[in-house]
């Protein structure tokens, strides 16, 4: 059956994806009262007395809330909080499935970005950390920023990092092949929204350093008219050589391109003007930038996209389980830099250098080494960095 | 094992007392397809054009938030929302294990009125309903009533109208034993918080004429000095005779006496002093106003407390799991007073006349008949009252 038919039926089957079980006897009077009433005032006086007890007596440890305010769902665009949720859930899902997180849909009745800080702030209690999803950009920016300046958890925007982790993570290994390093290679981002912009501050941060950025206007340079503040900051750390014009301009010469952007917008042209071993990471969903088939044709000698029916699947799903569960095993504070760069090289070191192929620069998404590989990283790179709750209790 | 150091015990053991699990596969790519991206899109496009279908599709119309601020928890007062956290895991265990309501703990870094209604207002698409929970009196009016008129989902605060129904339930059976006429008692309430007053209002709702209802300073009246907003509203509806002093002076001549404040307060002079055939409802927890024993020995002839080891157990749990289950079953809009007094004759309703004695006035709270009754009764009053959206529907 068609995938979209056969979701559609599943969801209304089951009218909601995921329930709450108790972990806890709750069968007798006995029962009752030690889960709850009077028993239940031996953990609150415990945690009243020493906050961080909150961890060793409640869900909060293992509890995150997974936030969106609908304004940016898959391709659908702002379809508003409630048609969302199924994708929230589906999130939850996720966490749980792949790493053991407990995690619940919080979907926002505003898209006003003070109301969203505020509300979520005002969560903090609660959860281990907090996962933005769907959240427009520019607004999924500042949002982040502000939460993370403000909460004492972890605060991911998924759409952000995830994607730039794994991006980070097959190109590391695509270079391998071909042969270049990238403090020398020429990077082309089509595409200025959430991930994007994400995926070039992290390249930054781990060694490239000819990176463009393309809008729908063309090239990102200072001083472009129609900018915003966002466009302005990222124009100051990417194209160094000052490039003006169109992705067509852009691409001349440039040994990767990653579009997250829209479908089919690759030409065999684009492809001839890139340097020698062309690597493409066309990540619009659910039609790539340009098709595998095409790809292969043109002559692009590493090609990756978001679809789970061609090799090189770009999945975040490699990347945020393990990354929450790492950091809420050592009760970090945030997600770092480091932290990033961490699960970018342990998702890459699962490729085993005798299996590296052209067609095999990223672990499969079903790969049972990949979580608990990231999830150390990400959690000894916590320590290391001093972001660790549990560490600085050990001291 | 002492119930309280068990309880410490069990709670460290499984560091939250809940979990989040998968009702659908998620167990190869087919399944992750159909459960998130890209299959999940058809019930967010289904719920973009129709939004009620967000409660076919997703987990909102059985998702209740148990929200609390931690200012006014169990016997021990203001803890904070942290220490507050393992009564809300509680109380959603309670709504799981007894109406298979999936409910999560959300306890709110803040104490301000205008906050706190913001964010729960806030939180209203993802939630089919909101169990206000353990919020001080009387921010908690304000709070309840300023959701009430905000939302389009029921908001009920249980520290209110639970002990309210329970307590009015087990008196219809009481009076009926001792032969009296709701009409023509008096009935003394002892604790002006959030469940004083609610009750005060039921009582008064389902024909309760004379009621006089004391605070810590003694009876409330029109006038009396040291009053809020709250208690001159409540001094309009009560104290019809203007009786003004102390709990000494109200409780001559009555009927019923029911005590939501401190332990050991009532004497055997007070005992004495009220009519023939004392019903005394002695709620305070863990230490009730007087024990069953000296009730029993001073001439009461009907006495309810919170406690399990006694009979009468006045507890919450006959009325909130039956009333989210009837509530979200007919997806009302609210929980109305037609709705609360359905719930007082259903729960009421199942002590059979032949079984109903001074010791058995209140069904025991496991007794499995109480929730379907319930809710089944609520369900129904809320189809009647015209605030069931699915009625309305099928209209």
């Amino acid at each position: 059956m068609d995938v979209m038919k056969e979701s559609l039926e599943m969801h209304g089957n089951f009218k909601g994806k995921m329930e709450i079980v108790s972990k806890v006897p709750v069968n007798d009077a006995r029962d009752l009262s030690l889960a709850y009433s009077p028993g239940v005032a031996a953990p609150c006086q415990e945690i009243e007395k020493s906050p961080m007890r909150v961890y060793d007596y409640t869900i909060k440890g293992n509890f995150v809330a997974v936030i969106s305010d609908g304004t940016a769902v898959l391709g659908l665009g702002d379809i508003g909080p409630e048609a969302a949720l199924p994708v929230m859930e589906g999130k939850a899902l996720l966490l749980k499935r792949f790493a053991d997180v407990d995690a619940v849909p919080i979907t926002l009745g505003t898209k006003d970005v003070d109301e969203i800080v505020k509300t979520v702030k005002l969560l903090e209690p609660t959860f281990g950390a907090i996962n933005l999803e769907d959240i427009s950009a520019p607004r999924c920016f500042e949002i982040e920023e502000r939460l993370k300046a403000e909460c004492n958890i972890p605060v991911f925007h998924d759409d952000q990092h995830g994607t730039a982790i794994v991006t980070a993570a097959g190109l590391e290994n695509a270079l391998k092949i071909v042969g270049k390093r990238k403090e020398d290679v020429k990077v082309v981002i089509n595409g200025a929204g959430a991930a994007g912009i994400a995926t070039l501050k992290l390249l930054r941060n781990i060694g490239y350093q000819n990176i463009v950025i393309c809008d729908s206007k063309g090239i990102i340079y200072e001083g472009r008219p129609s900018m915003n503040p966002i466009k302005d900051e990222i124009a100051k750390i990417s194209n160094p050589e000052k490039l003006t014009g169109t992705l067509d301009d852009a691409i001349q010469g440039a040994d990767i391109f990653i579009g997250v952007s829209v479908a089919n917008i690759l030409t065999k042209e684009h492809i001839e003007a890139m340097n020698r071993d062309p690597i493409v990471f066309a990540l619009a969903n659910p039609n790539p930038e340009i098709t595998y088939d095409n790809a292969k044709r043109w002559g692009v000698r590493i090609i990756g996209t978001g679809r789970s029916d061609y090799p090189n699947q770009v999945n975040n799903v490699l990347a945020f389980p393990g990354i929450f569960r790492g950091a809420l095993d050592v009760l970090a504070t945030e997600i770092n830099e480091e932290m990033k760069m961490a699960a970018v090289k342990a998702i890459a070191s699962l490729v085993d250098e005798k299996d590296l192929h052209e067609d095999y620069v990223i672990p499969k998404p079903l790969d049972e080494r990949v979580v608990p590989a990231v999830a150390k990283a990400v959690a000894d790179a916590a320590v290391e960095t001093g972001v660790s709750k549990l560490y600085s209790l050990n001291k």
